[in-house]
């Protein structure tokens, strides 16, 4: 029998260029959509009737970024779920996933250019909106945001089983790849500051707090955010631990006091936890996001 | 308040040769480690009595592959789980992760040398094993199956809302990368025949079945493998659009007909079902990955 | 001034379905297109009159194949090189690159399909044409051959100063991914079956040559093809070495006689060199590339 | 017979802290080697006397780094490639390539942290550094930098051929993945200011220029940082661009004046030029990077 389904279309990448004053604003989005729903019949004997094609679903996003603009990530996908959900009685559920990438203005004689751009590397801001019925869940994030300590972290204290060589340390570099994703309570915020204040936490937090372990260091991050800002329910971290090795340098008659390091890329280190609100409310379909691809 | 959480060591690259005969066995895997349990003093206090480091995690894979050999990898990662489970009270459960490489032989003169190898591709063979107190959930799959059908599809009879533009076709392309899992009825299971088994089963079936919709073409296969191999009881898969667009030659007057494509990377449609035997036991944690990243 | 310049449309995908037989044939490609000659203009003063838009030569990409078919990629590059320079007087060179995706027919039964087919993985057939004047200068090659010998490979001899730590060994596992160019002596070939000649003679000296060095093997590889091959003048090759270190499993009371390697991405060996006939012809500008892109 | 040929060990991942201050500083780098020289027997006959490991290559990149500390890349570079050229008769050049990641320190309350860093993203500053006997050759660049104008950049005047149907336009998006490599005239210099120096030029410009040709846009770049910078002789640029086309938003009833836009990966356009100055010095080695793969 058919199990939890989804289809939609992946990765439309939309460029949006607000013109209105003398200064543009660039919009650069990664738009991904999955719609939720009587499908069966695609499945089971080919009938496309309740099938609104992935190319539609395309047209959509692109339309509606002409008719409505664009604004907060969190506004547009909610906008475009609801649209899916109220338009079709066999849909019931739209996930809307977006990535954005940030660009910088060109400073040209330390004066922000008004129309060149420069894009600001790996970090996206980040939505997933699960419109379910009249409901709306948000969960917003951000990716790609590598940070390192080059001190203020230890770690020490762990058992030693037969299969432990590792030394205990008190002075190491912590690196890692911030996955951040927040849940909120409702979905009618200024989800823009709210971005930045999250932002801004997870990061000062990172910074500020000395490490005794990683799981420490995220827990520490969550519950930063969860204190400063009582819209989030939960914050999920997926924080690898991005291995930097002293390179053993005695061969060549050389000391290395934490300032020589090799950075492999694999394996790393696989550190991921929720943090929750006492009184959270239910996630719902929040986190449910394919059928058990995870 | 902590949440679900996990952690271990990620992309452990192993090569095991087996060299007990005149002919070399090549075993190519990336195996993934984490343990879920009692970890909630790392994360509250920085207290890592409890942390297994994920160096000791790593340890004790190669060692268990020089020790106990690697055989097939459900049975390698059922054999890991296991004695991180049982090894440490405060440890109730641990997801090993398998991703295989497939070698061939490289033929000289038309025989298959040795212990010389060529790496056959993208395509992996997959598993998921999660232990969880005494039992355990082996979830098996393939990943990275590129397949293409250049005739013996069509799409047609969808619903054309304002936002639908897209022709109905009675012979298209159709292409998409597989990503498969399915989920064994119990842990012991005879899986190197299986594997190959389900693979043939999927891959024939999207050969031969004339597609209606990508949706009908993926219940089919999940369908078949279910139906020919009882110890599965649930086929997951993702099968993204792959799209082949006819170009339009008109302007330099020149008909089309089928031949001349022209192939996107983005955006693609995302197709995702589960296939259920309808008397499939409950999956416990078979699809619990990770608190919240999907 | 303006020094060396190109430009073109890079990264073409196009699918060509052969459809005039019962079983159809798929020609899978990636073109790249360049052009050379006197472009001093749009440089200079952003006058295009010169500039054949990067979109009109993908459209004579897709054209060509619909008017005069494919065939073997050597020969749908010198149809494309010698059209950009026949047709424009201020075109003088045309540099065309042509990357070919393999793929298998799917099996049913035992017989290979009509029209399914399977990604055959990472290897690509590869050519880079240049169109100079009235002459044409081809170079065919793969990339993306990864090979391994579990055995048959020795490295020892080498110099010791004060930062080598290397130690000697008389067996190792010898593991690359060749990417390999030829030079052909003139154009009119019969590049199908040529291509599979020297693809095999390469592999096939890889595995049979006992290594004392991957550069010996590398030598020897190009050797080969050049004996097996009078049309061939040149084999140019990069064979990274991709290390496989013996985990060190004594801590934890095992040995490990050439059994469990742990596989690092980075770093890797960088070894290159060309393999010249002694009375090779002038290459003219078939190495030339970009203007000092390399 | 052998022809050019080269070996060192790539990607060499290398990170240093600079602990001597209360702000630590950091430089992060991917260094890779290559040596040429008398290597001939390694290849014909597999004798390794001459071979000086890239396994010491590496270790002399880690010890040299703590030796002597990094400082400008050029430097770095200029040092090693120094080192192996005098410290073995039979190699008389090394190319020493370095790519270094930029990091910003991570501001808590306002203020730049004096251990935690964020990577600044996908931007490089690069070096080729080519050690010739007694002499040394030095180009210096960066990659990955990522710009986009939304208005000011004009394309039209083109020829049309049969295959041109692209309109002409006086408003265009205008982006492109700058790689540009500017070559020093002579070997000592101050080289973070005039990195930074020239970097601002070219971007600055990309900026000002009102834009009627990509080659046009790059010619100016590289002219605007010649005349800036007379330590340099020559700037190579690739300018790939990246097309945003409007999308036709017509059928669903509306208008689209330069507003929203898609971004395909591929195809893209190719543009690569050098621009010289008039009097520029012989380039010796600078551009020949390996045997003929471009």
């Amino acid at each position: 029998m058919l199990g939890p389904n989804q289809f939609g279309k992946a990765e439309i990448r939309l460029v949006h260029v607000d013109r209105t004053g003398p200064a543009h604003h660039l919009t650069d989005l990664n738009v991904s959509t999955a719609l939720r729903g009587d499908f069966a019949a695609a499945h089971l004997t080919g009938d496309n009737s309740h099938v609104l094609t992935t190319d539609a679903q395309k047209n959509t996003v692109y339309a509606f970024a002409r008719e409505h603009g664009i604004g907060q990530i969190e506004d547009f996908a909610i906008r475009l779920g609801r649209h899916f959900v109220d338009s079709f009685p066999w849909i019931d559920g739209a996930r809307i996933e977006i990535e954005q990438y940030h660009w910088n203005r060109i400073p040209v004689g330390g004066v922000p250019h008004d129309h060149a751009f420069s894009r600001a590397g790996g970090e996206r801001r980040t939505t997933v909106v699960t419109v379910d019925g009249d409901a709306a869940f948000v969960v917003s994030g951000l990716a790609g945001l590598v940070v390192l300590k080059s001190t203020g972290s230890e770690f020490w204290g762990f058992p030693r089983d037969p299969y432990t060589t590792l030394a205990e340390t008190t002075d190491r570099i912590l690196a890692t790849e911030v996955t951040a994703r927040w849940r909120y309570i409702g979905a009618g915020h200024d989800f823009g500051p709210l971005f930045d204040g999250v932002r801004e936490t997870l990061m000062g937090t990172f910074a500020d707090v000395h490490s005794l372990a990683l799981q420490q260091t995220l827990y520490r991050m969550g519950e930063a955010a969860l204190t400063a800002f009582p819209q989030v329910a939960e914050v999920r971290m997926s924080m690898p631990n991005k291995h930097h090795f002293l390179v053993d340098l005695e061969p060549f008659g050389l000391d290395n006091p934490d300032i020589v390091y090799q950075a492999p890329d694999r394996p790393y280190g696989r550190i991921e936890a929720a943090v929750l609100r006492d009184d959270a409310p239910d996630p719902g379909p929040s986190w449910q996001a394919v059928p058990g691809f995870c």
